[in-house]
């Protein structure tokens, strides 16, 4: 193990919570209610893992983070030999393998095939990737996390509810500040996290088709 | 070729004008003046460059774009099988292996290494690294890129000469905005961009030192 998972850090607990499924990449039904706060996982594979942030920016707001404790980018191993030993975790299966050997390939390699899922599931066609190191870049939980904010056409109200929020409030770049961010609706949440693990289904199927018929 | 280099990209016209090095992922002394306006590289492999924002937001501003023309994340292929071909390019020599195989998984790949070269070079400990998808999200050159924006101590000028600018300034979130980025000094950028390349040169050498010693 490069990293432990500490007992105080929120993604840590998520990671622990959520243990990788060694036949898929998307996690099959996962109940929120075995933490609390609730979590919505979309993704699990042996380097990173994608859940909705529990106080979203716009609705669909998702995070990506290494499966490993690691607090910036900094302090993400990069190895020259990436080459996986073989049986490495036993879990280096054909669902797997595309997304690298090291934890900065796999955050990379998912960056597209979310955006995707996302743009589609939300039909939006803009969106921020953000990702915060320290304090004075307003990192607040100190495991290394991008931020996939929707941006919808102004005014455009979505995904109806409580969590609804007036998109177009959230057109200019003051982020992260108190007074834009809301609580996560619970039933919003369920329906939305399984939209987006449909919509990362279907990406990933596209990519499993012989490429002859892409 | 997945794409071509639209002649009217910036950032395609850079990725030309500075080929690949076969022997360093870190180009050798590249002139500036190839290009106007001039382009300040420090990194430059087969599936990814990086280089100075001519619009800093703060000093020691970068992007980190792929090689290749795609216009969002969602737009860069991620193929299946990510296994070079035997003589792909006829450049998978050991300096660039690491980086993996897709474009992808080479950004998430260098974003530490990149960070550390930062951090290190300008002496910081915050940054953030953001990633515009379309007009509404602040896209404005329409080839994916990383943006890496130093967060200095509140007050602190940095790096002298006329294109310093007061970072405390740009705590807030309000980027990307008008009035907030200025052009940047060409002197300056000529010993910043060398200072980034030694940075980004020690830490491939350290990667490059058997494990043992690291």
């Amino acid at each position: 193990m490069q990293s432990q998972y500490p007992e105080s850090c929120p993604f840590c607990k998520i990671a622990v919570t959520y243990p990788v499924d060694p036949t898929t990449p998307i996690p099959r039904n996962p109940d929120p209610d075995l933490l609390s706060p609730s979590a919505f996982p979309i993704l699990s594979t042996p380097l990173v893992m994608a859940f909705l942030d529990i106080m979203p920016i716009s609705p669909g707001h998702v995070l990506l983070t290494t499966r490993e404790h690691y607090e910036k980018l900094t302090n993400i191993p990069t190895p020259l030999n990436t080459r996986p030993e073989p049986g490495s975790k036993g879990l280096w299966t054909k669902s797997y393998a595309p997304e690298g050997t090291t934890p900065s390939q796999a955050l990379g390699y998912w960056m597209p095939i979310l955006s995707r899922a996302l743009a589609k599931t939300l039909d939006i066609e803009d969106w921020n990737v953000v990702q915060n190191n320290g304090a004075r870049a307003a990192q607040v939980v100190p495991h290394v996390h991008f931020h996939f904010i929707p941006r919808y056409p102004e005014g455009r109200k979505e995904l109806g509810g409580k969590g609804a929020v007036d998109v177009g409030m959230l057109k200019s770049w003051r982020m992260f500040g108190r007074g834009t961010r809301e609580d996560l609706d619970e039933d919003d949440a369920k329906q939305l996290s399984e939209k987006l693990r449909e919509g990362l289904r279907e990406e990933i199927t596209l990519l499993d088709r012989p490429k002859e018929k892409l």
